[in-house]
């Protein structure tokens, strides 16, 4: 090891099967806004959570969707300004914590989350406002990031935030929630972990500390996420896919993410395509162009994970994925080829897919995509 | 995964050759007090790193011993109440971190060290004062760890001390300041690093996230120290070795550690051994021990180091200290068999000692010592 590096995850991390029981041990102050979707309030999921705070006033924002817009936050952050939140809660997918996280900055500063984000010129002042991040599914890892992905509904795209202040105090994580997660989100979130922990490592900026942990999530991942989809209640599984989602989460903290995620964004935006799908279908392919490029790091990761290289590891990765009912083929989820070259620009616009280990231009992107038509 | 853990390690890392010599970078407010061993004062190491703090008032205390005392600190914190420290700089081995750690506390609490340590009744108050931690050797890992050892003179005895304000700041790593360091010391250290990675591993309160950590430190030290201890200028040896004793530090700051630690105490106040060598000397019965005990996760861990089972691996380790011309049987250290008794009960005194999977008693402690006499 001669590179340069830095890693910093200051959250505290809390797991454990009944771990959101005991949220209510980590809050201070008295006023708490619990910010979840609508699925996870008319479930009971948010209102469980927050009866474990006693002696707390909770109010909860269930409006969130999928590809949170500014909008929403802006529309949290007034009742948590107007509740005086003492502590934002964001329980869900990555959605939820995304917005969790500005809405805990926005209590502490003037002004809608536009004059932050994405041409805005303000920076947030240090929050004073705890924030706690509770994932539900075992994928996106925003519980263990200082990023949020917004989409900016006025120019229509998906773009991420990053932030100092974006890191949860405290991150909750209950295998116990990921018990009811359908086969199909088990599958498509679990996958995007893995796209976490594989882009992790194979970043240009790749972290020593953070590769440990890449592969420990990716063993991890091949090991049980055919196990959780087949047997939602495979305690075991479960448990493991969470911690799984949580190391690939570290990961790529320290790192960001390449290609896979860049091309995901038009994927899911124009598509419709959810996010754990938007990514893995590019993956085995991205294996395959990387396996080539770092071969020496590639092989280590498949010999570690029982394979013989790395294109037996994207043969596998892609027979995993068919044995879950995921798309494999772009034209699966309704992309035509006169689309890619329109994919194509709009994912090199994103910064992050130059932390991909191979060229990435219009001509290599085009053919990756046209590779998986 | 079903297991209960907690994990935090908030201090900032910056990692790599050429890192001390931008530690003005992180520091704020204008007077610095930096505590080194007598050693790094004379070398001009520790003049070399506070030359590169452009604009600040630089203060030296160099007076740290191995195992440093309560009153060291007390002297030290003397200094930094005097020059009204903003950031306190621990230079060295574990001894002057660990020190640093205490004084940058006791700038903000009054009283002495004895106040808040080994039966003191006082705890902290939140420092304001910065702590930043410089490594000089790849072993203690104590830059990433809330703990500190010190020697309490009045009673004879070596104790840690864990303080959530022990966390630095930032921790400072650059493989350039392990290049001088003499093959017995790389050899000691170094397996002092390989302790703390395999005590964290099997330890009763094992968190999964280190696991990972500890396997990769694991894997690197038993590549690399060898080369570090023949060729001291082998710069990727010495990188490799340094991020080791890094991963294995933040592996224990969470789990402490085990027997191995438990009985390097007495080895070390009672016969002079240097903390390295009282801990692996140990190592290889350990090994034996736990591979009886906890034969799948063992297995495991001898696999991913190219080793048939836990016994090959133990058999292994003391082939490599061997090869290093370190101790393997007490005697070698001067310990005779009258002595195993009080060795036992020392040891059996620290409460690290049960945290090893299997049991500690009179009996099993005596028969370990007894079986490398």
């Amino acid at each position: 090891m001669e590179k340069e590096f830095t890693y910093c995850m200051p959250t505290q991390i809390c797991f454990g099967a009944g771990a959101a029981k005991k949220i209510g041990d980590h809050i201070k102050g008295e006023n708490v806004l619990i910010i979840s979707d609508p699925f996870l309030y008319s479930n009971g999921t948010a209102k469980e959570i927050g009866d474990c705070m006693t002696g707390k006033k909770v109010t909860y924002f269930s409006e969130i969707e999928p590809n949170p817009s500014c909008e929403s936050v802006n529309k949290a952050a007034a009742i948590a300004r107007e509740i005086h939140a003492d502590c934002v809660v964001g329980i869900g997918g990555g959605s939820s914590m995304d917005v969790a996280k500005a809405v805990s900055c926005l209590v502490d500063n003037e002004g809608s989350l536009y004059n932050y984000y994405s041409g805005g010129t303000h920076t947030f002042k240090p929050r004073k406002t705890m924030l706690i991040c509770v994932p539900t599914t075992a994928g996106t890892g925003s519980e263990v990031t200082n990023v949020a992905v917004f989409t900016n509904k006025k120019i229509g795209i998906k773009m991420p935030m990053v932030n100092q202040y974006f890191w949860a105090d405290y991150s909750v994580i209950d295998p116990e929630l990921t018990y009811t997660l359908p086969p199909q989100m088990t599958a498509s979130t679990g996958m995007d972990a893995f796209c976490h922990a594989i882009e992790a490592y194979w970043n240009k900026e790749s972290v020593p500390i953070c590769d440990m942990l890449s592969i420990g999530a990716l063993k991890l991942i091949m090991e049980n996420i055919k196990k959780a989809y087949d047997c939602p209640n495979d305690k075991k599984a479960r448990g493991n896919m969470i911690l799984a989602s949580l190391t690939a989460g570290i990961s790529f903290s320290q790192t960001r993410t390449t290609g896979i995620h860049a091309l995901s964004f038009p994927l899911t935006t124009e598509f419709g395509a959810n996010h754990g799908t938007a990514c893995s279908i590019t993956l085995p392919a991205f294996i395959r162009l990387v396996s080539h490029n770092l071969p020496g790091k590639m092989n280590d990761l498949a010999h570690y994970l029982g394979y013989e290289d790395g294109l037996a590891l994207a043969d596998a990765v892609e027979a995993l994925m068919i044995s879950m009912h995921m798309p494999v083929r772009l034209h699966e989820i309704g992309v035509k080829d006169s689309d890619l070259e329109h994919i194509t620009q709009v994912g090199l616009g994103a910064a992050i897919i130059h932390l991909t280990p191979a060229e990435m231009n219009e001509e290599t992107v085009y053919a990756l995509l046209k590779s998986i038509l």
